[in-house]
């Protein structure tokens, strides 16, 4: 099984593998809420196929439109999530803490990243490449099936969100 | 196997098993841009996981604030997707066609139907249940994991739409 390389996030500190840091793991990858939640051998895992990093208060994490494959899911500290707005600048789309997915949109279009993601304090993350998480799916359909569905969880409570607050934007009313 | 109970739709008509179909939905569910597409065989299976309905003109086929659990693949025809606004009333939120996908979001979060479906010309749709998508995935797991990467990717492509849309509406301008 290959491991995630190091040298993904220049701005962060390699911490080694995910399975040093299981129970800050398993805490923030709670029960789905409809389907099936995660197992603590499953949670154990899912661990060999990541890598940890550290960033620093300030640190980049991610680039607004880099190229990327991999998702990480934050486990300590703080992220602001920042988007280029081309007509009113650097907008604040949103805060996360623990527990929250960020980067899993390029993972799964591979298109750029959509926004820039900076730590707003010392924030440690686990890092699933796109290799990986299919490594996961064939090696252990079991727990792929739920990190997908925990995936799908999550962006449609976004998109709910997303497309709510868009409302007021559109245009077109019916009559 | 369980079928998708028919009273589901009552605004539509029945047309029974999606098998009958498979034409029109290995034509709607093309390659994925990342991971592998369906063969001829899956798309063959998920079908008996399926039925199909047509919808007229005008008719209802989800409201707003409706429980459901299924989803809808659009076949043929068109519809529009509708949302109310507290604010400014009825939104025309996106007017789709074959190939999209309606009601994904109640299936996978188990919350009320976020928005209505109006069917603008004769569609046809084949419906699927959550409970048959955890068959699929319990049972072929291979192809249950192809149509949950399928799901990520349009909501993916949704996601970025939307937050790409609700940008202006953002107050907080960082420095």
């Amino acid at each position: 099984m290959t491991k995630p390389a190091a040298i993904a996030l220049p701005n962060l500190v390699h911490l080694g593998d995910a399975s040093n840091f299981l129970e800050e793991i398993h805490a923030v990858l709670g029960p789905m809420p409809i389907f099936e939640g995660f197992a603590a051998a499953e949670i154990s895992t899912l661990c060999d196929y990541m890598d940890c990093y550290a960033a620093a208060t300030g640190a980049s994490v991610l680039n607004e439109g880099d190229e990327g494959d991999f998702l990480l899911l934050v486990l300590t500290g703080s992220v602001q999530v920042i988007k280029h707005d081309p007509e009113s600048g650097e907008k604040l789309v949103s805060e996360v803490g623990p527990g929250a997915f960020l980067g899993e949109m390029s993972l799964l279009d591979g298109l750029p990243r959509f926004a820039s993601c900076i730590a707003t304090s010392p924030t440690d993350v686990a890092v699933l490449h796109r290799d990986d998480l299919i490594g996961i799916v064939a090696g252990h359909p079991d727990i792929g099936t739920k990190v997908l569905l925990l995936l799908l969880q999550l962006l449609t409570r976004r998109l709910r969100s997303a497309t709510t607050r868009m409302l007021p934007t559109l245009e077109s009313n019916l009559v």
